[in-house]
């Protein structure tokens, strides 16, 4: 079934160790669309400048995303962000970030990305994200992502987001700074009761928990020996966890360990290469294989 | 078969934001008795002074560890470690250490004990590892634990050392130290190539990872909600795995993994409670639970 992503579009600009790129196609919309579009249909809602090169948009709807909702701002400039990783890349070190017309980003769904049945509100003001939710009239899961920023300056809105969602996902960190309980465990648990039926709490390089009403459980990263840009990676791995659920018939509990080893496998690939490169030469078969030796290594 | 192990056996202070403990007993070599004692038939190798009380080494006996081993150094004071854990309780500060009769340890094997077919050499100089590991002449597998001071100071002897024995136990930032490689996995195949046939990675609250010549296995650590004392958790999953490898009749390669899972779980519990607290409340039935539902977690 489709699903929607409403989220930044970018040009970014990176230095690893590896490398450096420039205005590098990026955003969490980006990313969590080319990840997803690996499982379902995908409808990408998101607004851009004059300066966005429409290769861009014609390379995502060759990979079947629905970019109509892409909307572009005359006489505005693309979000653009410029980032360096250093030492073991865990942290992205921001050196510029310039919000341009993604400050005033206000989405107007379509009647047709109105009724998608499933939708992801990547990271944006709780405030926004709940406007979006109100207009998804045929929802049937809504999942947010969020960072510390909406949680330290907009908390009683994401309060209120929390109570609408079917899920969230946000780091270690966020989660900590969400609930004031340094135990992951804990926090997670404390998320779940502020309103979402699933939460998910990302680690980086150290994988990711899922906190649900079945349970806990958690799952390592994939072991990756070439990591040569991590950026993108948290939005790949929600892509590639909304993208199975999107496109299984039902979602009985067990669906969602599935996912987030799809999630897993998905985000392994992007920090292959710099931006979307890793991705755009990957194909269902490879993700498959990965989800297969992932699944053996954790069978004992 | 019957499992000989040769490290610290301490009297530890510790301080946790759930409290404080003096003069608790611990130590490599004991965390990891009490561990491997639900597995198989445990030998203990250490040196104490007359101050140790001999209450606990009636309580090892009791657990079938076999304190044969255990010198009682005249006019000599037992190893004592006094340390605090704040925040996520990740690392310890360690407030004072007196080596005491731990600073001049030379073990002498007995006949029988040399003779004991699964040997771990729990952290300690190289030096003095590789003098135990010339003793234990019926030895089928060695495993050793090592630590950034010997890194430092004994990288030579170290080196040597890693050419003898089957396994290493080290934590990320030792593997990082000692290959100069920042990503794990990487640094993983590097001590690999320095000799022993597996390589086990500890990462505190994130998991271990096990490297060996059928590939990389990753697996995450138990989601624990109540940590009250990290202090043995290292040592007793070293004991978890070992115990459990001792107690099978070969070791085929998957034997690995679910002595690391053995591991994972011993270590769950020993963080529950102060010390060995936790460990003294547990039994072969509640483990295997502890296993089962861990296996679970880890299907999808």
């Amino acid at each position: 079934m489709p699903l929607l992503v409403v989220g930044s579009v970018a040009l970014d600009s990176v230095e690893t160790p590896h490398g450096i790129v420039e205005d590098a196609l990026g955003g969490s919309a980006v990313f969590f669309s080319y990840a997803a579009s690996y499982f379902t249909p995908v409808r990408l809602v998101g607004v851009v400048g004059e300066d966005f090169p429409s290769a861009h948009r014609d390379m995502l709807e060759r990979r079947k995303v629905d970019t109509s909702g892409l909307i572009i701002e005359k006489g505005g400039s693309t979000f653009r962000w410029r980032g360096k990783y250093e030492g073991d890349m865990s942290t992205a070190e921001t050196l510029e970030v310039h919000l341009n017309v993604l400050g005033t980003f206000d989405p107007d769904l379509s009647p047709k990305f109105a009724d998608t049945p499933f939708v992801f509100l990547a990271n944006g003001s709780p405030a926004m994200q709940r406007k979006v939710l109100s207009q998804a009239r045929k929802r049937q899961l809504v999942v947010a992502d969020t960072m510390n920023f909406w949680i330290e300056t907009q908390r009683e809105e994401l309060y209120a987001l929390l109570r609408e969602v079917d899920g969230l996902f946000l780091n270690d960190g966020e989660a900590r700074m969400l609930t004031g309980e340094i135990n992951l465990v804990r926090a997670g648990w404390k998320v779940l009761d502020l309103g979402p039926r699933f939460v998910i709490i990302k680690k980086g390089e150290h994988g990711a928990m899922l906190f649900s009403h079945d349970g806990v459980f958690v799952m390592p990263a994939f072991p990756t020996e070439e990591v040569v840009d991590p950026t993108g990676a948290g939005d790949s791995f929600a892509g590639g966890v909304l993208g199975y659920l999107s496109s299984v018939p039902d979602q009985p509990p067990g669906q969602l360990r599935r996912a987030m080893a799809y999630g897993t496998v998905i985000a392994s690939l992007t920090v292959e290469d710099f931006g979307l490169e890793r991705l755009k030469r990957t194909n269902r078969k490879e993700i498959d294989e990965r989800l297969h030796w992932y699944q053996q290594m954790l069978h004992f």
